[in-house]
């Protein structure tokens, strides 16, 4: 019914900031509650919604308990598709954002959602750039069970992770490649969010894993983009469906902002290489440059070398053939003579090594990467907390990997450290984690390929 | 298989804390998490796991923003029955626990989860009294729509609201019935806990209603306790289905405190009586003192009354007779005397009023409770914010209810304000509210009764 009034005031007079509304008059155009009850309820945010909210928190104005509740709700609710675009988006633009433009030559570069063993960046970044295209690849240092590039590469007398950006666009254009830390000014959303996620337990989400990553390595310039999506025990995420299912959020983001995008869902059952720990995976991967090295981890290298190149409209080169000339040597060894390293001195060497050895003949039928990872950290190789040291010289080496014939009383691992009482730690982390059987089922290495749907 | 060392430390050394597990070495003996991480993927948290959150976030070692995860977690999973109860324990346990032991009558608490024109408490404390029961009846202020019963007793001159403990076991002894704000030892991990759960969108968790409630309430040291569960428009629980889980949760964590609990589901689609504002409800209570007033008021008193004495173990009197021999009347007199207040005095008035009037004859067969309740705190009855004055003569007058007869022309509600301003935003939450048709479906005001399951 029409109500009528029997007295009244005008009805034409300007709306005011109403005193009784629901949230007491604000400059915010809008409310965190209102938008975290949305998605609780499974409601969708729209774009400007979500530009406040990750500026509103990157501000302070969205308090860490209201954005703690908003991506618990998202672990629930998940993000649709443009959501996600628009988040990542948001987070880019809280910082500032690298401009490769410059450079005489394409640039590619490679994330890796992390495992056990994966070295692949230091021989991968000299091999591209040997093959005439930049990789700036700015790096992070490890947390838990699986290792930082950066780490790693400290493990080398006098090299030194922290360059300017002015030093490293130099070193793009006169060596090629750079490994380096990201400076604080990149995607500093993802820095306070990704904090937030750690000791909130709302880390384990798709779209929020897929947005960290692609908003840093978007924010970083690159014109190309290879993800490596670890699948395994040793890995993130521990079935394929899950892995697949990031790696198309993450290449489907990727194509959003024009970045050429591809995935591979690569194996990490089995730590990749007969390494983990910092210096041995720098060892390692010298072997790499210089033609040797172990097969799996030549192959990963080999063909994300290719899908990089791929990506950057550079396939006129062969990795193989550069790798076998010795020109990755080359730029490997100007890349760290630029930062400060020295690619001949002797690398770190824990003081103390414990081996372990079969009890059985048989066929190695498991090598757990996650036990292995977890035995490395409790070694020294690793940190629990960012502001941790960590021991150059330490972690595991593998004398056999999966499928490989063992005899009774045969060396499987050698455990390194500098502190032995920490080996009881680091051999109870690998009870029922390395197994001699009958035979061995070894998938492969590279499972998947995966591109952005038309 | 067994794994073998060639080299080792002695196995049987002590234990010490490892500076490599997940969590930094901490006095605490869990991680909240941990916890976050059990609860978020459907597990059920132990006993002293619930114990150690509640007290590490009064204590504020658990942060706001991993309760406000948690409790994201808890509107998704739920909490199982001994989750919740245990929940609830460690709230009361979080503070003081009152102790009415020493009364020479048994005592009985009513506790209405809130609705429009509620005044229901000004009445029935003073009747249960007058029939031999002690009634302490702590209260709240109102926030949103619904009022609170304080902001209702501060429209008479001179009654105050806070009193020691001791005066309040003065009063009860003397008097048998006290109204008073709830002193801020009672429950102190509810207080911090829903200030964080309003900022975070976390409300609306029927476990973490009930305990919140239930917390307060066995605080208060009651022996028996009505729940007055509201369902309807003007109710928080808007489904008969909502109301009765939370009721039947509710119930049972009475009972499982030792307190003899019944809940009540009652009609809020429109609201209680004739009038919806503070000084106006006290007016109309002291009607239904008088012997007077709206018939509802008086049913659901008088119904409310009953389970009262009868969970006390005082059903000897009929209170439909206390309330007519007037003795309900004096206890009420004696009660706002105790309190400072004057019950002879003139109550506040709003300055300025507006009525609305019927366009068509028919019969009413809508008055929603939630649009008089927004048009009643619009006018200035209620406040948006803690801080917030409030008018004590504003608010909102009925003159009819759903199932009478109306003419065109007729007046349907009086609006009183002291900021005849606030005139049109309060009719504009009326629109479409109060309908005139054909005939009305009028809901019964008892809905259902709910027991402890045995």
């Amino acid at each position: 019914m029409t109500l009528e009034s029997t007295a009244g005031t005008p009805a034409d007079q300007p709306s005011q900031p109403d005193p009784f509304s629901p949230e007491p008059y604000s400059p915010e155009p809008f409310s965190a509650v209102e938008l975290i009850r949305t998605k609780r309820d499974g409601g969708v945010l729209g774009d400007a919604e979500v530009d406040w909210l990750i500026d509103a928190y990157t501000r302070g104005t969205v308090g860490d308990e209201q954005m703690a509740a908003m991506t618990m709700a998202i672990f629930f609710r998940g993000l649709t598709r443009p959501e996600l675009v628009r988040w990542t988006d948001a987070m880019i633009s809280s910082g500032n954002r690298l401009d490769f433009s410059s450079l005489s030559r394409p640039t590619a570069d490679k994330h890796s959602t992390g495992g056990v063993g994966d070295k692949i960046t230091l021989p991968l970044a000299p091999l591209v750039a040997a093959c005439g295209v930049a990789v700036p690849q700015l790096s992070g240092r490890g947390l838990g069970h699986t290792g930082g590039t950066l780490d790693k590469l400290e493990a080398i007398p006098g090299w030194r992770a922290s360059l300017s950006n002015a030093e490293m666009l130099t070193q793009l254009e006169d060596v090629g490649a750079v490994i380096c830390a990201a400076g604080s000014g990149l995607a500093p959303a993802d820095k306070k969010l990704y904090a937030l996620r750690d000791v909130t337990a709302t880390v384990e989400s798709i779209p929020l894993i897929a947005s960290s990553i692609m908003s840093k390595k978007i924010a970083e310039g690159t014109g190309a983009l290879v993800l490596d999506v670890k699948v395994g025990s040793g890995a993130f995420m521990k079935t394929r469906a899950s892995a697949a299912e990031l790696a198309q959020t993450m290449v489907e983001l990727g194509a959003a902002a024009g970045v050429t995008t591809v995935a591979l869902l690569t194996d990490m059952s089995t730590p990749l290489g007969l390494t983990a720990g910092n210096a041995l995976e720098v060892r390692e991967s010298v072997e790499v440059l210089a033609g040797g090295g172990p097969a799996d981890v030549v192959e990963l290298t080999l063909t994300l070398a290719r899908e990089m190149l791929a990506a950057a409209g550079r396939d006129d080169h062969d990795p193989a053939d550069v790798l076998a000339s010795g020109r990755a040597m080359d730029v490997w060894r100007a890349m760290i003579l630029a930062q400060g390293g020295d690619p001949d001195a002797p690398l770190p060497r824990a003081r103390h090594t414990e081996v372990i050895t079969a009890d059985r003949d048989g066929v190695l039928t498991r090598m757990d990467a996650l036990a292995v990872g977890v035995a490395a950290w409790r070694l020294g190789a690793g940190r629990a907390r960012q502001q941790d040291p960590v021991q150059p010289g330490a972690g595991v080496e593998l004398h056999a990997k999966p499928g490989d014939p063992i005899k009774r009383g045969q060396p499987l691992l050698t455990l390194h450290t500098d502190t032995p009482d920490r080996f009881d730690r680091a051999r109870e982390s690998l009870t029922d984690a390395v197994v001699v059987g009958a035979r061995a089922d070894v998938p492969p290495l590279i499972i998947d390929r995966v591109l952005a749907e038309r």
